[in-house]
């Protein structure tokens, strides 16, 4: 029999949030090679909502780990619970797959890593740019050496809304929106590690939240062990839509990607002609999150090589938190003293 | 039980070639709420083939259309089959989508629309390009108000590749390729209904096939009842890539949409700067096949509304066979006369 | 003394309307080797109007034919006293610019080229689109051979405003619009010649003028020695800017040119990403009228071979009366027909 | 007389370089209100070359500032000489534009100011970006409120070519290249001031001569008074072209503008779609360099206020100042510092 018609993989999906929400029906309904089987939350309401919603089963998390028939476990929890979900996951002999981040801290992403590879199964965490078309594009021709060396490059996250700032913990732009960012441009930079991290941030979308820790606005810059000088940019307000957009200036060249109108319809009237843009992660993601989970489960059931794996998070999280350090600390933080925990 | 959760539309496809392997492989795949339970063609082997890969049962026609669990069928198979197919799938109780052109000749399609009332079962045609995301944005903004009344339009297809000019009927170029363009102008001009057609055609891709009846290029002005003026353009050789574009003027605005190079990723080098085409229907138009298979089946599953029926379908081949016409006669040509069979 | 130090050429123009205003301006400030020294208009007002506003002499028309140190005449005037205006400047001994038409029939275009011929001034022809950057570019990439042989061609003009619908003579879509489009295509299209042409034309920007003649909307397609099909398309009212663009399309390769945004701003905000366009052909065009005027002057000052001559005005100019032909016999038209003054 | 007969302003240009070559042959032929009279240089033989390619006279610096038919000179000689020049110039009594940077010190820049003060002279720096077409479009939008209070901005310089790194001093790319984007990014931040200044610098395209003080890459972030948060970036190695851009985004919406190919011709080839671009400053920026110079000669014939005066130059430099510095340091510095001299 043909791989094509291979068994989709058994999924259960831990985390029924707005991102768990996306994820699940993705899961259900556009990932060909995957079988949604259940899902759960640390809430009960949550999962049984979304569970009637796709026709799965629901489950406490507890009860989906030890369903045998489940292969592998999503996890879209709370950020915070991602490193111990993704221990016991694998302990359960579980492939996992984790939204970023997959941890909150070094140590924490040392366990997790560890765990996977005690249990011998894959860990791969959502960096799902990655998987945007024009993103992989770029990236094939910065790998074919069409653009040379990089040297300069950008990476930025704009969000349309910040529906509660009291809400948002305060290194959220680092740990949550930036890191994206970070895994972005250590992986178009061919490879190359961070030296040196500088950041400026500020609450300047909510400044009556600044008091309270909020920041809401940041600017990131980095230098890479080749060389290479990079910014990494965020807002959590975005009026015009979503914007993710990346650039790599080479010494060869230079590869653009990314718009928040990404389709070409143009509508001409007397205020000019104007393109439509999209206001969320996942209408403007939406292929991506389906092409990651596609990997994933090529991973699970053929093997392949896992795509965005446990290191690479782990390399994207020491850049967020140094960029956290250097806020605080009102200089440049080197990446060295962060991996040691003495920055 | 939520609509969502209704059990996807059993389908039979008939007819395993090009794209009859591209829709099988979009409906097993990429259609949630379409279930691809067998595909047959008048040949076995690309049938046997096509289910093998699909993992689904292959069957002949007859069988096929005698299959009680088979709910819809989708005819992919050769064009001067279409009409003869839609009739028998109707007759044998089944939901019907045909690939255009829904028929070769007025009759043929007066045939198939009447069998598929007669049963009571909805006929969809395959006009995709309707289901596009930029199309349908377009087509939004018109209804909408937003470019006034449409005064000039334009549609064009180019296909990379004429891999057989031998192969080619005469006609092709009208009934197989502009016939996208005929229904987008019928679509995008709100309804209006075309008068009188004249069209420019030649052998300049393969001029050697000419004295065969060979037409790789044609250009085709159409008058439509509202006043608006037309233009639909073909070739068979793009070297560029696959290139399906529209645009309206109104009175108070416009729309352009459609691109061969439809993501956003830009190579900028010593050569300036660059975006990459494809060179594809397939791959140029996949997510707008998919689209219009889950119209179907909402169709089928819950009564939705047709979205392109058998008029809409008839009144584009109204179109192409004025075209025709036109060229065979040099001199404009008006569709009542080809309604009328006097043309 | 180098070239770029020589004198710049003395010019008187004739005609003091709006286009004429325009160009007096553009001379007497934009090129560096023209040097106006006097206006002339058939109204004494205009004339003397535009020439304190440049400080430049106003004279009549004969008057500045007979002065002496004037080199060259630009005619500006009204269309239907071109020609003779051509052949009074030639025989006064002028280098001669002309705005296009030349003339309004090949009787008075042949008579205007002969005047010239006998004088043995030049005589430029005022189709500006061929001095626009972009336009040139493109003209380049086809004489390099960057797109093979044009197979499909357009070009298209639409303009903002139709003030005073009364005034504008049945024939003046043809003849004083389209006319810049049938030479940009003959320019474009690597100096084939038309063979055919097909019109249809009609009064929808206001259809109460319709009875009256007007005609505010065309499309027009050709067919050109070389097997090229192409498409001229105007209309007298385009809500978001005035809109000059053509596509030549070939058997290597496709060229685009034109935009009524020319500049790269872009507005992102809560409607979308929106460029801004301009809404006059001054505004769009004002760079390509200085470049015609300093070629212009090159042929005058340094026996510059003449960019777009009398046979070209002529070649233009028989598309658009076997155009008017088409619209008033309702069939396509032959140009040979109308060479032979028989269609 | 109306204005625009007003007579030019009588200039004299001092340095015979690259870029004086380029600004006297704007100012002899595409700058209406200036008349070019004489050139002088600090070295005989440049001065006399290009005096004799325009027609005008050449003089030695001392002779052209005692010329009184001279009204304003335009200093295009080594910037090291700037500062003296203008103060020369202002005391010889003459208007002065002077290319940027307007000194090297904020001490050499407080001398010219005030001495242009004291001979109540007009001083306006060569900040051509202002005059851009797509820049100074982009401002009115920011000034028109159309984006809101900016928030992140972004500006950068990236010239094609580093023929000869020994040459280039440490400081260059702050002090010649980032200067115009510390200016572009104070002018689009509505006014604005810098804060704090962070910079990131190597020789990423000469890594050979790092030793020798090249900088040839850099990265600089700023913090502004109304809490915007900046990046500047540089690169003295554009394979691709010239390419000046920059991008405001404010609390509702974002303008962004400036492009390496700035004309809309494209060409569609098998290798994709693909637009020119320019290669040199002189290309890209020529009309705005014609734009600065028509404004400068309107300050000086009716008084119009400076546009780009010393005050604006000084800000500029500062930010220069404190970028070097924070190399020198490794950390982010103080504009204050830089101000009161301690930094």
């Amino acid at each position: 029999m043909a791989p094509n018609a291979d068994p989709p993989v058994r999924i259960g999906l831990i985390g029924a949030g707005r991102i768990g929400t996306h994820h699940a029906t993705a899961l259900a309904r556009h990932v060909p090679n995957a079988d949604l089987l259940a899902v759960a939350d640390a809430f009960e309401e949550p999962a049984r909502r979304l569970a009637r919603e796709l026709g799965v089963r629901d489950a406490g998390i507890e009860e989906l780990l030890d369903e045998e028939s489940v292969e592998a476990v999503v996890i879209t929890a709370s950020s915070t619970a991602h490193a111990e979900l993704i221990a016991r996951s694998a302990t359960a002999g579980k492939a996992v797959f984790c939204e970023k981040p997959m941890a909150m801290s070094l140590t924490e992403a040392d366990a997790a890593i560890a765990a996977c590879q005690e249990a011998g199964v894959p860990l791969q965490v959502g960096f799902n740019r990655r998987f945007a078309t024009d993103f992989a594009a770029a990236h094939a021709i910065i790998s074919g050496g069409g653009i040379g060396s990089p040297q300069l490059l950008r990476s930025l996250t704009r969000d349309p809304g910040l529906a509660n700032p009291s809400a948002v913990p305060p290194s959220t732009i680092f740990t949550q929106t930036l890191i994206h960012d970070f895994d972005a441009l250590l992986w178009l930079n061919s490879g190359a590690a961070a030296v040196e991290v500088h950041a400026f941030a500020d609450a300047l979308v909510a400044p009556e939240f600044k008091d309270a820790g909020l920041l809401d606005t940041a600017l990131v810059t980095i230098r890479f062990t080749n060389g290479a000088l990079a910014t990494a940019e965020a807002s959590f307000s975005a009026s015009y839509g979503y914007d993710v957009r990346a650039e790599v200036f080479g010494s060869a060249g230079m590869v653009t990607m990314g718009s928040p109108a990404p389709h070409t319809m143009q509508h001409w009237s007397a205020d000019g002609v104007t393109r439509r843009t999209v206001r969320s992660d996942t209408d403007l993601m939406h292929e991506s999150y389906a092409a990651e989970f596609a990997a994933f489960c090529d991973t699970v059931r053929h093997g392949a090589p896992v795509t965005v794996g446990g290191a690479d998070a782990k390399a994207a999280l020491e850049i967020a938190l140094a960029a956290i350090a250097s806020v605080e600390q009102g200089r440049p933080v080197r990446v060295d003293a962060i991996r040691a925990g003495v920055a």
